[in-house]
């Protein structure tokens, strides 16, 4: 099959890749569109140390593995947990210490025709969801995970830091669950998209600062944290959804002294991201920037590093 | 009167230091006993830009302000604040913008014969209570700020890192809460004291490292959060009670992927702690290594610098 692979050098197309070898309990999942998230791009540099098919964000067709998922349209969650520790009992198989991360740890990813996912990970897309919303799926899940670890209220003043894929999507989350949002960033294109969809927005160096109630650090860079932190009221909420392999350089005197609660988020559920995406609650379709076939995915991830870029998607099969 | 004046060069004894003026809403407390913490040692190494008087933690005699005070012993809360804004309204003075902190920030603190308070302030001590003992309301009342912030349960293990004079409170308040604590520092004398009361501890280089639900970051040391980080099980939390006024150099990496929650921790409410030692729920004497005379300060300052050491009382008066 065709796929992108990274061997730790260079990501380069390879035309005769294996097709996933499926062991019990997985199915295989022909990749109709797959994403490309900061998360590959920070493979890219190195993160985690990976090595395969990169691609974590996809929407397919299962060809094969149970009965009742073939030729079903799905997505998947991409955490692989062993399923019988104790965070898998707790519904937490995303913290399952023995977990394999598609494209990101130990298994192969999306960005190729095929990905092999086990069968439990998998959601049917609704009938009238199309491939370019579902593809988002797993990002939305993302942003609505903030709202699994911290209560924010609809009287809270929440700022959400940068503009890209994952903060326009946040603010969206954060916005439709009431709270008063304002998305500060660096790039007017995306602060028009998040206007047009009734988030007020303010480029970075306009933008008059005040401290909000939580702030949402999703800058994808070292410099987004300490900025965060002076942007937190006292007793605030910082939210951490950038993953940045660098270390950081900062103190953290001011976290102390204001006594600030921070926390780190991740990977969330696939339900409500289904759901809200189902009902056009959130709306990711301005949110892409162009689609490439899998043929062109290395230029696809040049554009998408690109600064100011939005989500590229690869038409893998 | 006698003081200790850090010009933020040197700390010298002042003979004829000019006794604080009192303006409306204050009392003149004469300091018995002052403790020297570790925030003090920060300050004379620059953090805070801190000029005058250091010290912050005292027991005194009221000898003028509001005739119900006169002639009481009190201990007093550092923070004085505007007592107007929405932080005080919140019972939130500690956090007013516009507070001035005693002995850290805008204030004359305890290291002298007398020192001035906001009234409201000032909290009676019990009779019972005698003056070695009602010198640490202060930091023990950081350490019951804890379980302001955070719910630990009884099940949780929780692991208290560093046996310096926070972390041995802090580890006596959660194993009074119930919580199944372990301390683990550098001294085989402080985790001595520590097992004389109760509480289970270990050597760092000789412990078995396992992960804790809740985590207690009170090295004092920058080289203590990238190791509290690991120790943290994933959706855990990890308490920060060190103010360390250099910079971190460190990938959050973790934080992010673990989904932990980060809360810093500072000063905290008087009753708890007050009732706590009137009770004797809480035992201090253990903690204390030496008394010095006010006339010692600057000795005395330079012994609690020492690897090691424990709490250093100063006579002042």
């Amino acid at each position: 099959m065709r796929a992108l692979h990274w061997n730790g050098q260079v990501l380069k197309l390879e035309a005769d890749y294996a097709r996933p070898k499926l062991i019990e309990s997985m199915a295989l999942v022909r990749v109709r569109l797959a994403g490309i998230c900061s998360t590959d791009l920070q493979i890219l540099k190195g993160y985690m140390g990976f090595r395969g098919v990169p691609g974590h964000e996809f929407v397919g067709e299962v060809c094969e593995g149970p009965g009742g998922l073939l030729g079903k349209r799905v997505v998947g969650e991409i955490n692989f947990a062993c399923g019988h520790c104790s965070y898998c009992f707790q519904g937490l198989a995303r913290h399952c210490a023995d977990r394999r991360v598609m494209g990101i740890l130990g298994a192969d990813g999306t960005f190729a025709e095929y990905v092999a996912v086990p069968s439990s990970n998998l959601h049917l897309v609704p009938d009238g969801l199309d491939d370019e919303s579902a593809v988002f799926t797993e990002p939305l899940a993302a942003a609505f995970e903030i709202l699994e670890q911290v209560q924010i209220k609809p009287s809270d003043k929440v700022l959400v830091l940068g503009d890209g894929k994952l903060g326009l999507l946040c603010a969206q989350v954060l916005h439709a669950s009431g709270a008063q949002v304002t998305l500060v960033g660096r790039h007017l294109k995306k602060l028009t998209i998040a206007r047009q969809l009734g988030i007020p927005g303010s480029l970075l160096d306009q933008w008059q600062q005040s401290r909000a109630d939580v702030v949402i650090e999703a800058t994808g860079s070292t410099a987004g944290l300490a900025m965060a932190l002076t942007l937190v009221r006292p007793r605030g909420t910082l939210v951490l959804k950038s993953t940045v392999a660098e270390p950081h350089t900062i103190s953290l005197a001011t976290l102390v002294v204001n006594e600030i609660y921070v926390v780190g988020s991740r990977c969330g559920l696939f339900s409500p991201a289904l759901r809200a995406l189902s009902s056009k609650a959130i709306r990711v379709a301005p949110l892409i920037d162009q689609v490439y076939s899998l043929a062109d995915g290395v230029e696809a991830a040049a554009h998408a590093a690109r600064p100011g870029a939005l989500k590229i998607l690869l038409r893998c099969s």
